[in-house]
């Protein structure tokens, strides 16, 4: 049996106890460890487990899944992910070759940002579709997150913003040397995403002074600098990190020291945020009094 | 400290080891068991925690909340939530009273059906909002779900449709005479839910044969008959079953046997289903020939 285990979002310890049962008596072990990360090391997690983990990187994944497979079909298996297996997409392909192999899978679903989004304060029932954001380069700014951002904002809906993570990425000056060298992990913060989103918004002009390519702005009105907007780090953990603000209070470097470490995630605010919502977010806003005044004159229900 | 804990979707071990342990270490145990229900019974849960666990009603909660609370201040009480506790929006009460008595509080998240849906094959990336959908009435009906629903299909997203349960809900007949009784619990099944669903879309004529007010139907095309949707039952359990299929077929007999037991819950497909997620659903589907040819015809992205 192949177990696709969800382990929560903050520590070794989030793990349901069916999950470790099965991490406990099971031939293997992996951690898929390229979508999101624990904040904890593979160290801790394999001194809870008392076993070995194998660390699987995006290319065992896509293409070595025989090897994580092997076997499953006598003895089980355990391919463990940080949050929830199925608020990652990625793992559809392991579940669809397990099944043209005839090897039986089993889920443990466990802990989402997509749900432990709602410790802000904000309603559940008041997000719409959500987005993805990747990390932009000069030339290379894919801006399809707007059109859903807009479709959320047209119906007065929260948007739960998701941030890049690169880890295991090849060097490119490296690579062509002929070297496989990798970066360092890189994690988006929230205020880099706000940076982002504006910069859609407005465009970009021809003497760029940071280098990028011209590009003309959306102007749709979806991601200007005085939209509302809460920004989350470590969610789910002790030391979880909520932050209201504008989108460019939180594009700020204060905003991005005092949210500190990844992860982090953010949510550009709907229309119908209601009162209570506006006010359980007063005590984490940059400027309680713009936070509640905007929302009076432009959210409001 | 009042530790709100997500205690999972199916049994006693999907608690997470973290939330076991305050669990086992806690001053009181609640469990609120009026918006959720696990798929077992509180003894099951006793034996496992090696502890009595105390119920509390919504009645409780609501208007004796200062009881819970009692002593929080300086000992720990655990008070447990089926699912994750920011899924259902009635505990916010909850925490705002601790907050007004400085009270510390702690969440600890867990799986919840807003995501667990993924096991369908549905991308959680092209759900909408969720709505939730009440036991209709003869004289009371209501239909601001609908408009919930017509949001998220101009925009060709999926609806996730939470479903209503009674429980502890007192007999008016008998409380007339004085006596508090309570029913037997309720609990809407996925075929009862489209059946309100074609309801609300077709309306109900003057000489209606179960003795229901007449009402004009909605007609704007959203829960229509042919339209495409995803039951599921018991998900995230051993035992979950998923049907997909239109309305009027979840709506039959047959259907709502095969889905048996609760919970239930019901998906309205979006527009942009894509070709991956009509196929993963194919197994599932009441009649797969009339299921991929309806998405061909009126959905295909």
């Amino acid at each position: 049996m192949l177990y696709i285990i969800g382990l929560g979002l903050a520590d070794e310890k989030d793990i349901s106890v069916k999950g470790l049962e099965i991490v406990k008596r099971a031939e293997r072990v992996y951690l898929e460890a390229y979508t999101a990360i624990l904040l904890v090391e593979k160290g801790q997690l394999e001194a809870f487990y008392g076993r070995p983990v194998i660390v699987a990187t995006r290319e065992t994944v896509e293409s070595s899944s025989d090897e994580i497979l092997d076997g499953a079909d006598k003895a089980d298996v355990a391919f463990l992910v940080v949050g929830d297996p199925f608020s990652a997409t990625t793992h559809a392909d392991l579940l669809l070759r397990a099944r043209a192999l005839s090897i039986p899978t089993r889920t443990l679903p466990n802990a989402s940002i997509l749900t432990a989004v709602g410790a802000t304060g904000l309603s559940l029932y008041t997000f719409g579709q959500t987005v993805s954001l990747v990390f932009f380069t000069p030339s290379w700014r894919p801006a399809s997150f707007y059109d859903r951002l807009a479709e959320n904002a047209r119906v007065g809906l929260h948007s739960l913003v998701l941030l890049d993570i690169k880890v295991r990425e090849p060097d490119l000056a490296m690579l062509a040397r002929g070297k496989i060298v990798y970066e360092a992990p890189r994690y988006m913060s929230a205020s880099v995403a706000a940076r982002q989103m504006i910069e859609v918004e407005e465009g970009v002009g021809p003497d760029d002074d940071m280098g990028r390519d011209a590009v003309e702005g959306r102007s749709e009105g979806v991601c200007t600098r005085g939209k509302l907007a809460v920004a989350v780090a470590r969610l789910g953990s002790e030391g979880q990190k909520v932050v209201a603000g504008t989108l460019e209070q939180i594009a700020s470097d204060e905003v991005e020291r005092e949210l500190g470490k990844p992860l982090h995630s953010l949510v550009l605010v709907g229309r119908r945020m209601h009162e209570v919502e506006m006010e359980a977010l007063m005590d984490c806003a940059v400027d309680k009094t713009g936070w509640e005044e905007t929302w009076r004159k432009e959210y409001n229900g």
